[in-house]
């Protein structure tokens, strides 16, 4: 994706983007990719000069000659960075985030999480132990309309008892989803529905809310966005775009993936986005974008009393914030959390990166 | 205090708090909730399991049969769980910030602090050393009027020397408590005092600022509550909460408490009460309110240009927020930081929990 | 510096402040804060007791007598304090962030910015191996205005590639210094210039966009300021005072410089300052001013909606936030983050400490 001084409207159209993954699934890039970040995941140092080795001489068990000199050195170095530019977007197994659909129950709108304990693909080669709904990380995306009925049907087929907590959507106590609290914990095998009105607005999640520490770590969370009413022209936007950030056992990720198995955004010059952006791990993430700035818009699903610009925001754990961006710059733009150490080594970017491609219309 | 399925009204008559409370201090629950505790707090598998094998079993020592199910691994950790919610709120030891009566000397209301060392209860069984002003973690809750004259008298029996900082408070120098800047520190067996017309108002703090990160860490801290001389008409609130909050060496804590040991906010359907947030720790707290959204109206004791919505207010070191939630929603409302590994492992929720219980007026 | 009981105005002349440094360069007093904050930095118990022992009884080797009482040993912590707080500011060697004056190019401003590796001093005796531009941590401050044309030539005299990043401003997509995205990286002993029109006015930076957990992490970041063609009359100041926060290996630093070797600000009663805080680290840092809060006017150079006060801000990485202080309140005041471990040991302060000092006019 990255290929330097091209012009980015041909560098995205969306059915190059589709080729390229079945490209990177097969090729020795990826492979390259996934043992560049299984030595980043080591983080040994004898692991990491081995591959820069590899990759500067294509020999990893030749004989030493002379050492290498600094331009080689850093020669080496770049060529592993650029290895995972270059693999952006790089193919995964299993995609969050999934829009659910639901079946309709005389007018009451049904969705059915199943939770269970999967592996997931977290960057290329890199897989891991999760808990899933409905086999995704994050869970399937809940969206429906303020006012609507409806009810969430949970099946347990974890080997621990759950619960889902709706955070952020004022409903009845009784559908709170906190275990001794306001019900039972759902046992290994049991089933539990939670039925509501939707009663406010917004950007909201849905996740775990027994053990949650580990259960919610391990991906048990989705997105519950609840569309309004009566939109405001400030919402009127072309593209809608959601970043649910985690940073437990499975790394720095963006929707369930590190970079470079990151998704892109991708806008036409010209175009409103808004960017949903969802904190369910335990540390702050700034999110920073490059070239254009962000129009903070709602905290939490409540409108701020004004909007107000930035270029990089501070999310915190539970925290939801909503941002228009006004995609008026052509070009590639790197787009990442602003704590450095989640966002690059020295084998080159990883976990909380992506981009925001503005194609020339 | 969680008892499942109870309407919220029948469940927390204040009257009926202390009683529990009674039967807590005797109760072989409360045996539990300080084992299920001291085994969280070595984090040490052999322990947690032996723990849930009491549970489960009634005999610790038993010859081992057929290892467990998943079903009986689940039910042991939910009892686990089960009984942490069930103790709450759990009698301990002390109670810090207790309204301090001054005495009156020639108009000036006079506040005697005595700093010493002490034990404190932070949970049931989970007694820390602690440096306290009063007795009390935090310090008593100092509370005057805007151009009050107070003289405030410390009085050192630390085996160190310290002195007070007023933190937000727009003093004059000379009172301003830094040791080598403003004054000399206080030494052990001294008495210092400051004197000074209060100057605005709002949600302040008073703590150490000499070996603070120790000082502080170990509780010398309170609030600094300053009412304004013309209240504005959002602060007209039917009941006043604080949360201090606190991570260093006594784990994570509201008002010095964790959980099972906090104290619940109580109020009944229709009220407005005030929540003003105090950090005295290291991290950052994103206190998460479940069922009802926070009004933000104030911040380090200063008027927010406007009034603006969220559930979920990220509270950093030194920062103190006002907030108003209007009680509509009757029910038992978990509150807590939402960084997860602050409130919840998996032998309960612990440390920044606590509940929010709207009554049925 | 910090003289208990003398008035400010005597106090911080700014000649005064030249030669209290030839005095300090020279002195046992130097000598001592460094031992002091080696001895910190080494965080050993026997080193500090061999140290406070020193300043108590003036000689580190002589044979034990009786063991020190409890007021031996307060006055002995003290004294370190003492020593740390005397000696502010501190003489180190080199200066960050100094006016970088452009030479003109047929209209264009021409910034040149050598990249090198250096030793930096971040306090009396704390030598680090850094990674600087121009020879200074920060780098040299670029300050130009909203429209003009700008160049910035950046020559790689590191032993690894690098690139420049310019965080905040609207550039065209080719200098947006991702390398493997926008352009190659910068080899070794390359040079790379990136032009452009200044886009947008605000309080911005530069940094390093290749490896840049390290490279930025050791220094290679500096300030990007853009005045407004038409400034607002809130940003008309007496003075202007610029903060870059950093917490890598370098330590707790202000302008690449660990307390007691930061600089005051210093003002005059009645005088309006304007301080620019920018995170260049991995943490959150709360900045607490005493004595008078700080109304903050900008986020990350854009103007918030409207004003608003307070005392302690919570600068998160990546994040600018402009304040302005108007001060009134004639005194020495402490400034500091407010994580209170980034600022005191029982060692006194360190870290991320200065003072405000406001002048009698």
């Amino acid at each position: 994706m990255f290929d330097n001084k091209k012009p980015a409207a041909e560098e995205f159209p969306l059915d190059k983007l589709a080729s390229r993954r079945r490209f990177l699934r097969d090729s020795a890039v990826a492979a390259a990719v996934a043992g560049t970040l299984a030595a980043c995941k080591k983080a040994e140092g004898a692991a990491s000069v081995a591959v820069a080795a590899t990759l500067e001489h294509g020999m990893p068990n030749a004989a030493p000659t002379a050492p290498p000199s600094p331009r080689e050195k850093a020669d080496a170095m770049d060529k592993m960075h650029e290895a995972v530019m270059k693999a952006f977007p790089a193919k995964s197994e299993g995609k969050g985030n999934q829009l659910l659909v639901p079946r309709i129950d005389d007018g009451v709108k049904v969705f059915e999480l199943t939770a269970s304990e999967i592996q997931w693909e977290t960057a290329p080669g890199q897989r891991v132990a999760a808990m899933a709904y409905n086999g995704q990380v994050p869970g399937p995306q809940i969206r429906v309309r303020e006012g609507d009925r409806v009810r969430i049907v949970l099946r347990n087929q974890l080997s621990e008892s759950t619960a889902i907590h709706f955070h952020g959507l004022e409903t009845p106590n009784d559908v709170d989803g906190v275990p001794f609290v306001t019900q039972p914990p759902v046992k290994p095998g049991e089933t539990h529905a939670y039925e509501f009105t939707v009663p406010n607005a917004g950007s909201h999640m849905y996740h775990s809310h027994h053990n949650s520490t580990k259960q919610v770590g391990l991906g048990l969370l989705g997105a519950f966005i609840v569309e309004p009413k009566k939109p405001r022209r400030i919402e009127r936007v072309d593209r809608d775009y959601l970043f649910i950030l985690n940073d437990g056992v499975h790394g720095y990720t963006f929707n369930g993936k590190s970079f470079p198995a990151t998704e892109p955004l991708i806008a036409k010059v010209g175009e409103k986005i808004r960017i949903r952006y969802m904190n369910e791990g335990m540390m702050i993430h700034p999110m920073h974008l490059h070239g254009m700035h962000m129009t903070v818009i709602d905290k939490d699903g409540w409108p701020q009393p004004a909007p107000w610009k930035c270029d990089t925001l501070n999310v915190a754990p539970g925290e939801r914030w909503d941002v228009i961006v006004e995609c008026d710059r052509p070009g590639t733009w790197a787009f990442h959390c602003h704590i450095l150490p989640h966002a690059e080594s020295d084998h080159g970017m990883f976990g909380m990166v992506t981009a925001l491609v503005v194609q020339k219309a």
